[in-house]
């Protein structure tokens, strides 16, 4: 059902009630780089393109939607993969751009604390933390583009949330615009806080459905004194588990990363990114790229080669390499980093960002293959953070063939996945978020009364149904 | 405003009804111990106390009590500190005690997740990891009888928050009743789940006043391949926040625990717990305890002399003792964990649970230290978990005097330190939470948009506002 029965048009008299209230730079040309997304599956559209400076311009945007009953899609860097910032159908709405809230508000070193605005590039908070010899741990493929409150608003996960949590876990506080145009300002720089209710999580991940993240008080990590990466071949996702509890019980939370790649990624990697360093020439089936940030007195590569002997003896690993540089640390990195890429370039049938609980993930992956084998003639790229339970479980033509011949297989491949990771108490979006092309997943999946309390809960907060319409819940 | 005019009574008639679905032995006697509280502030009372043995009979008592309006108080371990388990008037409530819920349900070591029912005490959580080999971290002095449901309902804090987080940080998944009584399958054991609204996190801290939590899975954590403890003593609560960001230079996360302990504490320890040993013979003004827990190949010991060396080299500490065994780490923790006890037996005029801003710990000490003079003659024994920014800012008669003679005093010493915080951007409750002592503290010092934000949520979830009235928000 669409949203056009209950939200009105953006029209020419009402962007101009906004033009005599809000500076002119606010106003953009809608590009096309604002309605693509990032796997072509959507064309998105805009009725007019907001910039906003400060929270009290967002403020003053979503006060006169609300009034108005016009929708808005909030809009940070146009990464997300399930098309949370793209508004195909029904009314064209506001596209609220974050792009120009980019300041760094306050940086607090001591207290390990950034405050940033939503529109800062992930990239940039890396390199501002470095600066004040700070981490700031979250980090994912599109960090060169993607944006905090994006992030924020997705929840975003990546490679190290085994040791340092999800998006989530890295923020103490917000600031909101609420659906009404009102300033929440939770920006809270406090590690404890039980004074009420936790809005802060509830707005982190809700994609833009129940308020605009103007800004954060993020948490940073200091830099761990030593740190070292090791790719480590092993037999099989299982050993791959019992790999991780070696490593659990030698290194702890030292652990940053746990990373499984499997033979096809580096294969697809080969044929479309020729020039990047591989670790081996024959491919493994499986192998995990393991990165550890150590305390001072440890050595990581020593710390690492314990590891591999230990897991060597018990038949847990069968080859591997430690990198004994910086730059070799870099390129284990950059094969890891460039599997989305080498998956860009092949074209995915379809792609499942699935977690499983920990002890069923191997029974998954042999499963998930053989199933899909039934379905049709298919290349899977199992990858991803193994150590969060987190697969990207993504289907590839056959070699030789492309992916239009797989166009009327791709919902009965999406649903063969996704079932099996149900029956296994799975999910079916661990860090993608559910957006607009898993609306439908939810409601299969989710759980009935949870589903009818986040409705409870928007119909609350946003009574007109103009954040966001369509994504998380259906509109209308 | 009470709510007499909104909840009716617990009528013979209503116990009737229920009596005629739910076994005998969910009926208990209303014993006194059930309608006090730790601190002997408030008298509770109860129409009728009733410990249901499953979720399912929990659900039939909320959609029985929403259908009669009749008000429900939700009862863990009767620990808590800010009155969220005690309804001292208005309508004499539903007391529903989770003791009969104590079971395990599943645990998966591999995984590191333990499920359990709500009524679990925390001690018990603890032995039951500790037989897995693993660690559940959540610890408080109250840990031999809080229950885990409680500790969930108030995301309670304790001496593990700096490594581990709170209560919250550490459950992957909830089962909860609504109030209505719809039960609300929410016990996954995922690490990484974006499917929609965190609703988990919502119902974690909300003390009672959103449902009922009957289960969670909880995270646990591999127990650190070497644990060690000190107590060093340190010239100023300024220098303590320097040794710990040199502490974690060295070890990063590696430190579990890092406690402010002032001299007033091991005084009163000293005094009314003589048979306990302390570190020192003459009590420092300031010292911190510190906990470590640190990865294969360091010894805990060598990492703390090797800090307290380098800590030495720039002053920051004077002198220390290091645990040579774990006899001697339990002493160390003990003198910790009997602080609370020590206080209690001396008898506050009024306790504080506080946290500030990292940066502004320091001169909130002394300032408040200051402002406190002015309004009495007191002491003070300020204490807690530095690392993370909450102090129990706790005032105590001066030396001879007693508690009575203060009592038309208090408010202004609550007040006195309260503006303090709120001046320097902290947090009237850090991790005990509103419950009913603190309501007025939360319309004073919260934003009014996140009230006015609870207020609408509590409105949606529990329409007929049965759930522990007058806990959190006002109630009426």
């Amino acid at each position: 059902m669409s949203d056009v029965m209950n939200l009105n048009a953006v029209t020419p008299a009402f962007v101009d009630t906004l033009r005599a209230v809000l500076p002119a730079a606010t106003f953009r040309d809608a590009n096309a780089s604002y309605l693509e997304e990032p796997r072509g599956r959507w064309q998105g559209q805009a009725a007019v393109v907001l910039a906003p400076a400060s929270v009290d311009e967002v403020s003053v945007i979503l006060k006169a939607a609300h009034e108005a009953r016009v929708p808005v899609v909030p809009y940070g860097g146009g990464t997300g993969l399930v098309g949370g910032q793209i508004k195909p159908d029904g009314v064209a709405p506001i596209l609220l751009s974050m792009e120009r809230m980019t300041a760094v508000r306050a940086c607090y070193p001591e207290e390990n604390v950034l405050v940033v605005e939503a529109g800062a590039i992930l990239e940039d908070i890396h390199n501002i933390a470095a600066d004040h010899d700070r981490l700031f741990p979250m980090s994912i493929a599109a960090k060169g583009s993607a944006r905090i409150g994006g992030c924020l608003a997705t929840n975003a996960g990546g490679v190290n949330v085994l040791r340092y949590g999800n998006t989530r876990d890295l923020v103490l506080g917000l600031e909101v615009v609420l659906p009404d145009g009102q300033i929440w300002n939770g920006l809270s720089r406090l590690r404890k806080d039980n004074t009420g209710y936790d809005l802060r999580n509830l707005l982190v991940g809700s994609e833009g459905t129940l308020g605009v993240i103007t800004a954060a008080a993020l948490k940073l990590a200091p830099i761990p004194a030593g740190q070292g990466t090791a790719v480590m071949v092993v037999p099989s996702p299982a050993a791959a588990l019992e790999l991780l509890s070696l490593a659990r019980s030698h290194m702890g939370e030292g652990i940053s990363a746990f990373e499984l790649i499997h033979r096809q990624g580096m294969a697809f990697i080969a044929e479309h990114l020729p020039d990047l360093r591989l670790p081996f020439e024959d491919f493994p089936e499986w192998c995990v790229l393991i990165d550890v940030g150590l305390a001072r007195g440890l050595d990581p590569a020593d710390a690492l080669e314990a590891l591999f002997e230990a897991a060597a003896e018990q038949e847990l690993v069968s080859d591997g390499v430690i990198a004994q540089s910086e730059q070799q640390r870099r390129d284990l990195w950059e094969m890891r980093e460039q599997i989305p890429e080498g998956n860009r370039r092949v074209g995915s049938v379809s792609s499942h960002d699935i977690s499983l609980p920990l002890s069923h993930i191997a029974e998954f992956i042999e499963a998930g293959w053989q199933a899909l084998a039934k379905v049709s003639d298919v290349r899977v790229n199992c990858f991803g953070h193994l150590g969060d339970g987190n697969l990207h479980f993504n289907v590839f033509p056959a070699e030789g063939k492309d992916r239009a011949e797989y166009t009327h297989l791709r919902d009965a491949i999406k649903t063969c996945v996704h079932d099996l990771v149900a029956s296994y108490g799975g999910s079916v979006s661990a860090e993608h978020g559910i957006g607009r092309l898993k609306v439908d997943d939810l409601e299969k999946y989710g759980d009935p009364v949870k589903l009818a309390l986040m409705r409870q809960i928007k119909d609350s907060l946003d009574p007109h149904g103009i954040m966001n319409p369509g994504a998380v819940l259906r509109a209308g």
